[in-house]
């Protein structure tokens, strides 16, 4: 039973101005005998069916139309379509066609009440880790023997720039490159060059680690990266430059050094009394976490106890993180720091009690309070893996999209899963995950989700394909043209390498951008691509082929059209591109990396892509 | 990539004592090299990973086993298995098996706080549309022109039991043909002949139409139907012979000539003044229904003007329907009545505004209402179509399973969707939509699923056949074969035919049964394979085959297994049948039918099954 082509594009003009109904187009194969083709959805839960209309052909397609009212009790309106032949019925849905209606889940979605920002599609995100990524200020270094990590009781510890950090479990967290927002600040050019519009910074705030998901103070910018002033006057250089900032949120859990918690301070020799909540049970603070009864058992993120969960049920902690006026998620929204967005960690399992509990509630007064200062801020969650339910446009803008996009990538091309084992798939399932991910969540949501193929938690993809750059470049180029906005973690673009964390973690190699760099000027170029051609920002994505080890891809938007195909193989492969389905019959495709040109005849690309070979091409 | 065997079994007897934890086995093909299984599971929403435990080997059989703790601060834990190999692995689901992590909503669910009441599974339910199934009272009996069926302004018409009923859209509601109480009561014995366990009846409250979905009293049973007394009595019987009933609750609408509304009154020469909301912006009723300010357009049900919808935002609804002591859903419950349970008409619709706002809180408290009568009581709603998001423990207990048995059976056998439109699939897709409906709901929800061919609001399934006995005999084995409740639609067990409503309430044609026949047999048998075999109440169901025309699974439970093998085409198809997956070696099993026996070796059952031959299999 052979699929037949049928195809609906989610583009950007696709709302009524009264912003009371979608407008709805579907493409069908004009030899395809159908007999009417309806819109269904779900005004009032129940089904509801509406005919489209026999719209216009155009070369081998047959366009279909229908005006969808937006459900007016709801946020969402769910529809797919029921393409109707003579002896049997097709479904076109979010995640493909099948010959029966097809799960709620997989049904299109739009949001009429909850949108993420516009800005956020077109951006390129650099991912940034700043103890490692350069050191302006020698001043501000952590010194050795400085401070203990408490919990650890291990001593900090000073590295020279680009010495090999230590195997996770020796140290890690206490090893201090010098990294400082001066460093950051200084390399606004050299970012601006690659092509960069968008920062994301790993935690800023005061904290013990030189990761910082160890917060001791969420108002003050860690003293051995700057200071809140120089935080400020960086950001405003950022937007002077018309590029944007997005800062990590660890609001799950403190430091035992935060003053509310105070687990050592007590038991040091310097004799203050302590208010915090650590082995005092009357402490203005002891509700602020999650301790069994009046004892010293409290609840540590992931069971770690240095990191004790903070307890969303008390109003004064939801007043500071997000409630009250002066709420820190609020207040770095604000003059004179004006960030643009919030990446929010572990977002899923902060909550009541050591489940989460009521977790969507607070996610949603998250984002409720980030918009009420800045209803453009980017509201972004850190998910390690499916995170659906916080992508229907209520809670998230996006998420790292691990499960939607860094997964199945590396599932493909390194054979790896997030947890290092190993995994095969073919380029069918990959597509299959790909569109399964995605379809689930709204299309704009889809849009504002942020791809990467590594970040200071996973080994470096570079790594994990044991240096083969030519694997990495097919890879990149997926990064660039599949929907959502791309994020380069620091370095990539010179082919920094590492392994697990904090492997994952080093020093920026500033050499390697003194000569010209193969990988450098590869993604320059694909930024620049990305940057110029919308439809790779928001257009909407068909699937020309899918089998083994090669697949290809369109985005198109107002008949700007890009094609990605990749051959993973270790072998040429001949196609024969069925490029009718975009519209185009005839004429020539450009290359959009190297210029050539490439003929279609009757509707049909013939190309052949040499062993992992990958092509971008433009209409 | 050949999938390979791997499978996990969800009995009754998983949870521990102390109900912290489930008692998890897998089995899998001893040939197949596995270097470790992990249970995947998400205790605080983040993965977490348990190793399984090596355990038996049996026969081809591999067994392994977990522990899983149940999460603590949600009702739902999921999980699935991660099987490894050295290059590959897979994933083991309510959905099948993949090659990566399967989307959360196939994760095997349990929910440790709401739980459907035991006794629903093994039930054998019988649907009755009350006018026309029997009438022992005839003096009970509408006569022709008693009153008018407001709106439609037709007259009521006695009807000659067996009379052809009108076509929908001349006559219909308007049509008498005297079914009663009286007569349901008359039939016990006929019913539990046949061996039915539980009745399930049409509306049977105050209402004008025939088929009673326009409630006028929610208090008093249908004058020409009976009394309430008489009800209570009847109960009381069938409660004797160890039967249930199950009532149909009509609360998303009433009637126009409910009191509340009084639509016609007003007009008519009566003379009295009424309070009713109607054309009344004063009424003490007026906020019960959902008007548009102070004029008299409101929301009808499905947009039908007799059929005024409800406001449950109106806390006297609320009390009335559910909330205050004496609510009607409570009262039916209770002494003297005691029904067993509630069918929810069109529940997903009702809430606020035409658009349903705020359903899952409505429908919650429905439950919580009848629960706390109760806690027995077998909360069921209407779905024409998916209803997982009500199906996840803490709405409902099963639904009327259009979406998950009656359309792809209809499908499959009857090329038919449920707008009786043409619709072709193939046996794989047949098991991919039953597995994923079920996948998506906790276990103990599905084997609480109330199945069925068809119903008052359906063709009748031998009609849509065009009466081919021989595919019905395959369709109503799966009825009694498959995982939830089966229900049989009045008459099916006498070949009772009828097209789509009204035509689909024929009445009852008891010189049918004066003889022997065929079909009661065929039926009576089923139920007694279904009453006398636990395996297919509440045995897990593995799939052996599926391609094209055929397909076969078994039910198992403690040791007992249940085959049921179906050729649905129109020629002969041998199979070679890995029963091995059940453990089966050698050894014979038995026809339940016709005590025939089969031979089995090495694990093999080499069968043929003849054109539209079913046949159900015992070891």
């Amino acid at each position: 039973m052979k699929v037949p082509y049928l195809y609906h594009g989610q583009d950007a003009f696709w709302v009524t101005p009264q912003q009371d109904q979608l407008l709805l187009s579907l493409a069908s194969d004009a030899d395809m005998l159908i007999s009417t083709i309806f819109v269904r959805c779900e005004p009032d839960n129940e089904e509801s069916l509406i005919d489209m209309e026999r719209g216009e052909l155009n070369g081998k397609l047959q366009f279909w139309h229908a005006k969808l009212p937006l459900n007016q009790d709801k946020a969402i309106t769910h529809y797919c379509f029921k393409v109707m032949q003579n002896s049997r019925q097709w479904w076109l849905h979010g995640k493909g066609i099948s010959p029966r209606m097809p799960g709620r889940e997989y049904h299109f979605k739009y949001n009429s009440q909850h949108q993420p920002p516009a800005w956020v599609k077109s951006q390129v995100f650099y991912q940034i880790f700043p103890d490692r990524f350069c050191n302006s200020d020698p001043s501000l270094n952590v010194k050795s023997n400085e401070y203990y990590l408490q919990g650890t009781k291990r001593p900090t510890i000073a590295m020279e720039w680009g010495e090999k950090v230590s195997d996770h479990g020796k140290n890690g967290p206490n090893e201090f490159f010098g990294g400082d927002l001066a460093g950051i600040h200084d390399k606004f050019d050299y970012l601006q060059k690659l092509g960069i519009t968008a920062l994301y910074l790993n935690p800023i705030f005061k904290a013990p680690s030189n990761h910082k998901y160890d917060t001791s103070d969420y108002q003050t910018i860690d003293p051995h990266l700057g200071t809140n002033e120089q935080f400020a006057h960086m950001v405003e250089d950022l937007h002077d430059r018309g590029m944007k900032i997005m800062l990590d949120a660890v609001y799950n859990h403190t430091s035992v050094d935060h003053h509310w918690f105070d687990k050592y301070s007590k038991n040091s020799d310097n004799g203050l009394e302590t208010k915090g909540a650590y082995g005092n049970p009357d402490s203005p603070y002891r509700d602020y976490y999650q301790f069994d009864g009046d004892g010293n058992d409290y609840i540590g993120w992931n069971g770690i106890s240095t990191l004790p969960k903070l307890n969303f049920s008390n109003p004064e902690v939801q007043d500071y993180i997000y409630a009250g006026d002066e709420a820190v998620i609020k207040t770095w929204l604000r003059p004179p720091y004006n960030i643009d967005a919030w990446r929010f960690d572990v977002i899923h399992m902060l909550g009541e009690g050591a489940g989460a509990k009521n977790n969507a509630h607070y996610v949603k007064a998250f984002r409720d309070a980030a918009k009420s200062v800045n209803p453009d801020c980017y509201v972004l969650g850190e998910h390690f893996f499916e995170a659906t339910s916080w992508l229907q446009g209520d809670q998230e803008d996006g998420a790292m999209n691990y499960y939607g996009f860094a997964h199945p990538i590396r599932a493909f091309f390194a054979n790896k899963d997030i947890a290092y084992h190993n995994i095969q798939i073919e380029a069918e399932e990959l597509v299959d995950w790909l569109n399964e991910a995605r379809s689930k969540v709204p299309w704009l949501n889809q849009l504002s989700q942020l791809n990467q193929l590594d970040s200071h938690d996973t080994m470096r993809f570079l790594t994990m394909l044991d240096g083969d750059k030519e694997t990495m470049q097919l890879a990149l180029m997926m990064l660039f043209s599949y929907v959502g906005a791309p994020c380069i973690y620091y370095g990539t673009e010179v082919s920094l390498e590492g392994g697990q964390d904090p492997d994952n973690r080093r020093c920026f190699p500033w050499e390697r951008t003194e000569t010209p760099h193969t990988t450098f000027d590869y993604v320059q170029q694909l930024v620049e691509l990305r940057k110029t051609r919308p439809s790779l920002q928001e257009g909407s994505i068909q699937w020309l082929f899918a089998e083994h080890k090669h697949f290809g891809f369109a985005r198109t938007l107002n008949g700007e059209t890009t094609l990605c195909l990749i051959n993973n193989g270790s072998q040429a492969k001949t196609l024969e591109v069925p490029v009718w389905q975009l519209g185009i019959e005839q004429g020539q495709l450009t290359d959009l990396l190297n210029q050539d040109e490439w003929s279609v005849k009757d509707g049909v690309l013939s190309i052949t892509l040499a062993s992992k070979e990958g092509l971008l091409l433009a209409h």
